[in-house]
């Protein structure tokens, strides 16, 4: 089994933390972004659509997207569980990783194509899109400083995934100078605890 | 136990399908988007993100997103399994799921939202990222019908909710004259089978 990882990139990163959390280790191969390797003619071998993290297992299938690689390790390894449990547990876990996702760690990313000097090199940039992203991120921070007023995690009393999303996304906004307002005592209680945990430095 | 759900809107039907795929009725409550039900006091309280659909459990408990509310009942009635079955087909269920959501929902929904005069009721449109939105559904198009040439359904060999989530684009696309093309032969194929089954109607 191998990991195609690139160390500075958020999506890998949530793979690595996963595992780091699983307490499994996998051998990694580097694919290195800016040198464009992912659209080396080996890597769209691996990955047709030249997107890092795969996954390949030791009969050849590989397996793509982060939360499905993550699913993977979930489902042969299920202690501890990230994806949670109980049909009620899974699915509040479920929708919690996409809500952060979808509502959080893609307009940060999209913050990050369409305005950053960087991102120019990934594709082309619309700067209208770009801060309409932007003001989406910062307001999604601070209604999650309001939701993780009464909680201890994104999903609730456990761990999970959602919060590795969440934290990813945090640290991946930085680079666009999305910061934690000083006001948001709720979001920077719940990022410093779960930046202590060893896994977060995956 | 009750589903609020929007009869025209797309991701409302992938859970409808869903459901009729596994013989599960569940009482609905419609919200109609267009006389702004979903900005209503009583459907904030349900769901604070005003988004369709949401599952109210008996005891109150609250499942917004229509991937989590599908996991739910795969948890509580696994057959037909719609995930996969095993690790491995599992995680590929989930990574071709994701990427219909992604890399053709996403684009044909942001086609419609940018593009499309009923779009402009939902938010402000910035027609450049339309354009280069639809471009991307497009291409995605083209590039399935490759990706379907070798197997029956678009995660393998089983149907699945990846099928579920694709074949609700395609119809999606078609608001924005989004056609398969008379030469994307394993695409039509595939639709067809898809399109022939009784849950479609859902």
């Amino acid at each position: 089994m191998k990991l195609y990882d690139t160390a500075m990139a958020p999506n890998p990163q949530r793979v690595r933390i996963f595992l780091a959390e699983k307490g499994i280790e996998v051998p990694t191969v580097q694919i290195n972004l800016m040198k464009g390797e992912h659209r080396s003619d080996d890597y769209r071998k691996v990955a047709a659509n030249m997107r890092v993290p795969a996954l390949e297992l030791d009969d050849g299938t590989i397996i793509l997207e982060s939360v499905a690689i993550c699913r993977y390790f979930e489902e042969i390894q299920p202690e501890p569980p990230l994806f949670g449990t109980g049909a009620v547990e899974r699915a509040q876990v479920e929708a919690w990783n996409r809500r952060m996702e979808l509502e959080f760690f893609m307009p940060t990313a999209m913050t990050f194509r369409h305005l950053h000097p960087a991102g120019a090199a990934l594709e082309g940039q619309i700067k209208e899109y770009g801060e309409s992203q932007k003001a989406i991120a910062l307001k999604r921070m601070a209604i999650l400083d309001g939701e993780l007023a009464d909680k201890e995690f994104i999903a609730g009393d456990s761990f999970s995934i959602a919060d590795i999303t969440a934290a990813v996304s945090i640290g991946f906004g930085k680079v666009s100078k999305h910061y934690i307002g000083e006001d948001q005592k709720n979001l920077q209680r719940w990022y410093d605890q779960v930046s202590a945990r060893p896994s977060m430095s995956a």
